[in-house]
């Protein structure tokens, strides 16, 4: 039952333990994107309202958070602001902006939340992280490459085993369409339809290919075509027949080469029947699929057209896209669980306060995560119960027997073994301990 | 002059190398923060606008972001969300939402930005940084000392010096306006006159202070006091004089005894005349002074009963907000400016594009960042300059004497002397490269 203390619906609060863990693959997935050369960019959460309209299609539009105008405007009900609904459309209008301060290519990566108002439900939220890398200013097919190695070894470096990465051109099949005489006013809506081959039954997608106005042996001859056991030869024998075909393949095969060296073989196969919903894509696409078939984990391919349709320059781009809230569910989870403290300093005595505040400080020296017990209660018992819970793997007691010693005791919390140490080795101490 | 693709008004685009600078910052103040065993928290963009509304005063509500409500709702031009304004209500939401689950005390800190429909000017921004640490659930006074400490870490950590943090209590403000005889009803007026004492001459606030109904001479006997030479020592005798006056300096002389061993002497000060605005103070309070007067760097003190007052639970709190953007501005700059790579790979024939990959992918196997080119100039020289563009610190060529050779030039950008590597010592090579 949420409470008037939950936060908005489709929303997360984040506590220590689980953005930890984020954290943790933030870092991973940033080391993996600077050694490929490509940049943090980080722009505001939100943009001019007409930035954004528009850019979504109809439904997009209606999943954007619209921010109302301020002051005198506000009574008008209207918008001028909207919260950013993805990396894409924010990295035209940069590109736009700062176009000349911008390396060529320009590389860069994105990782931040996004927003859609989407109606929320399990393992989908309004605010959730999306992970974005593209390389905007060129053609070459290693730019393709790079993204999707670079895609792998954030995959590998994050412990994932088991995904595939699924290859294919928007011009294989735009070729395919041609060397199936799929006449060119049906190509789009027949994409659609194929897009569904791995949903429906064989039969299914050629009931709505007919539907969509197919002749229905062709559609037959295209479906038996791409759901063959020989499926990759059978088009690409097919493909030879058309300009385009043979072009998208070569693009195809050029990746699968410049690839080859750099992951495991079989990790990336040309896949001709993947279509990849988004118009926009004009040259190679990709997606990744999970082990066992838990859905995709990253996609991406090129879209040469989208920067300068968007609002900024007219340059080739290509680019990927993790699905970062996924990936992170699969996560495997660290097996010590998480915990706050290293050193915990118990205070038995108020006078001692002072003196507690620089054992803990002595133990930061040497780089543990310390502090004070900073209750109420003055019995040992209740300020170890806190040591423990915190995780600490040390406490410190400084007691009656202490003080006329000059002594300082310190106390492992899984062994119960105590030391007395001289008060003035206790850094040296720490530092022991800080180095295992 | 903006233009239409700017951000929008108060808002940023952060490139690579201020990112860089930014989040090199993030890193060491989360180290500080977690060494003091504080944990962090990440709450969402945006809360539901009846959590926001009301907790600010009237200014405060005017300049909160509301967002539009979606679908069939949009129309009525309402708001049922709001970008966050603050860390510290979406702390005393949590509190009261996650509180059984959170640890006793809980000392959380939170980074990350906030919006604020404020008119933007110089180093103001709508969209802006905020860093808080509070400590809930604990009256003791080593719980403020540890915040101070940890504030002062985290200046210290980020290369700053010559601050000072001056240090009050408001139940110091409190006994001196009885010890002077102020009456209660004019209480919260004197002191927000008494604020002025740095900005205007003590005549001018005696004015003021007779405007709010003060009588002169008790307002003369306050303002010569507080602005005495010796007037710490003035005002700890009269302090004496009032209850809650001696309460307050035995809260202030704690806190000082408790952070002498940790800061250097001087680094925390008695400074009577502190108010610091917000009313919702209720024991010490602290702020610190940039070197030379550049305004102030952080402020806190313990709020009682806040939480509670917000819609948490009723518990005792004690914290601090670093001014982010006016720190981020006072950072040393890095002498090495931004780089994107170490080692750029030249392609000087499409037919050794795999080749060149796989040079690139053994660089970043060294742990070095590097990328193959990916324009389409056949020629050395611009290439070379692309290499130095990217601040590569080598570049690696494959002319057609290394493909006859077997090996690889590997080219100092700096000093332009070239290395001829055997093909199969370039991993090893690029390995002494990234060590030294």
């Amino acid at each position: 039952m949420p409470t008037q203390f939950d936060p908005p619906s489709g929303t997360r609060d984040f506590l220590a333990a689980e953005w930890e863990l984020r954290e943790h693959a933030f870092a991973r997935i940033r080391s993996v994107f600077a050694r490929y050369g490509f940049e943090p960019l980080v722009t505001p959460a939100f943009e001019r309202l007409d930035v954004l309209l528009g850019k979504y299609g109809d439904d997009g539009d209606k999943l954007i958070f619209k921010i109302l105008r301020r002051g005198e405007h506000e009574s008008t009900g209207e918008a001028d602001l909207a919260l950013r609904y993805d990396h894409t459309v924010p990295l035209a209008r940069v590109a736009a902006a700062h176009g000349s301060q911008l390396p060529t290519p320009y590389k860069r990566y994105a990782i931040g939340p996004v927003w859609r108002a989407d109606r929320p439900g399990k393992g989908r939220y309004r605010e959730f992280l999306q992970c974005d890398l593209d390389t905007l200013g060129s053609n070459s097919a290693m730019a393709d490459a790079e993204i999707i190695c670079a895609v792998h070894d954030v995959l590998t470096g994050l412990g994932l085993s088991g995904f595939r990465f699924l290859l294919n051109s928007r011009r294989v099949l735009a070729g395919l369409l041609e060397a199936f005489g799929v006449p060119a006013e049906l190509g789009p809506g027949v994409l659609i339809t194929l897009d569904k081959l791995d949903k429906l039954v064989p039969g299914e997608v050629i009931e709505e290919l007919a539907g969509r106005g197919l002749a229905e042996a062709q559609a037959t001859r295209l479906v038996a075509a791409l759901t063959a056991a020989d499926a990759v030869e059978q088009i690409r024998d097919a493909l030879k027949r058309s300009d385009e075909g043979a072009a998208g393949l070569d693009e195809v095969d050029s990746l699968l080469s410049l690839v080859a060296g750099q992951v495991p073989a079989g990790a990336v196969t040309f896949v001709p029947r993947l279509v990849r919903g988004l118009s926009y894509y004009t040259g190679p696409i990709w997606e990744v699929a999970a082990e066992g078939g838990a859905g995709s984990l990253a996609g991406g391919g090129r879209y040469d057209q989208l920067i300068a349709a968007l609002g900024g320059p007219d340059v080739p781009a290509t680019g990927g896209s993790l699905g970062m809230e996924r990936i992170l569910m699969l996560l495997p989870r660290p097996e010590a669980g998480h915990t706050r403290l290293d050193v915990a300093v118990t205070v038995m005595d108020a006078r001692h306060a002072a003196r507690s505040f620089g054992f803990a400080a002595a133990a930061r020296d040497a780089g543990l995560r310390a502090s004070v017990y900073l209750g109420g209660s003055g019995k040992l018992g209740r300020q170890l119960k806190w040591a423990s819970d915190a995780g600490a793997r040390w406490a410190v007691i400084y007691g009656n027997a202490d003080e006329e010693a000059g002594t300082v005791t310190v106390r492992d919390m899984t062994s119960g073994e105590q030391d007395s140490v001289p008060a003035g080795g206790l850094a040296a101490h720490f530092a022991e301990l800080a180095a295992g």
